[in-house]
C-alpha cells in the first residue's frame, strides 16, 4: 500500500507546480516517458523536462479516477485539469508507475497528445 | 481473478479480427471509449464500430505488459501490434475496464491517436 500512497502524494504534488519537488519522487536513474514523445532518464533530466513543460501552466489539478497496484506496479487513471493563462485542457491520462524502494523507477504516461495540444493552442 | 481472466481472453481474441465475437464480451449497454475520440454505447454499436476500424487490418497481436485488477476494475497496459497490408503500427495503450457480471460495462482506452495515424498512413 505504501507505493499507492506515494503515487497519490505525487499526483497531488503536481498542483504545486514545483519541478524540483516532483523530481524527488524519482529514483536517481528514474525514467519519465510520456508515451507520445521520447523517454527522459535521470532525475536531473526529468526535473528539466518537467520545468520546461509546466513553465506556461498557471494551475493544475489531477483527479484520480482509479488507482490500483500489484507488487511494485501502480496504475493511476486520471483526469488532469490544467490552465495556462486563458487556455485550459482536461486531459484523460493513465500512468503506469514501476516503483523501487519507494521511488519511481519508470513512469509511462498514456494520453492523446492532440487533445493536449488542442486545449493549449 | 475471473475478471482478469476474461480481459486476458478478450485481449487475445482481438487477433481473430472478429467484431461479432469481440462484441459478446460487452454488456448489452456496454461502452467502448477510445479516449481520443467519442464513446460508443450499446453492444450492437460497439460491434459496428469495431468492424469499421478493423476492416483494413490484416493482422493484430496485443501484448500485455501489465494487467492488474481491484474489484470490478481491470487495467491492462499493452503494446498493440497491428498490420494493415504493408502498413503497421506498434501502439502503446492502457485500457481501463469496468466489469459487471463478467461483461465489459465500460472500457476506456488511452493511447495517442497521432501515433496510430502515423503508422497507418
Amino acid at each position: 500500500m505504501d507505493n499507492e500512497k506515494i503515487i497519490r502524494e505525487f499526483i497531488q504534488a503536481w498542483s504545486r507546480l514545483d519541478a524540483e519537488e516532483l523530481s524527488t519522487y524519482f529514483a536517481e536513474e528514474g525514467v519519465y516517458h510520456n508515451m507520445p514523445t521520447a523517454a527522459v532518464a535521470g532525475r536531473e533530466n526529468v526535473k528539466q523536462m518537467i520545468a520546461g513543460f509546466i513553465a506556461a501552466w498557471t494551475e493544475t489539478e489531477w483527479e484520480i479516477l482509479h488507482l490500483i497496484s500489484a507488487g511494485d506496479v501502480v496504475i493511476a487513471e486520471r483526469l488532469d485539469r490544467t490552465r495556462a493563462g486563458d487556455k485550459s485542457v482536461d486531459l484523460p491520462c493513465t500512468g503506469v508507475f514501476e516503483m523501487e524502494n519507494g521511488k519511481i523507477k519508470v513512469w509511462r504516461d498514456y494520453f492523446d497528445l492532440g487533445t493536449y495540444a488542442k486545449g493549449m493552442s
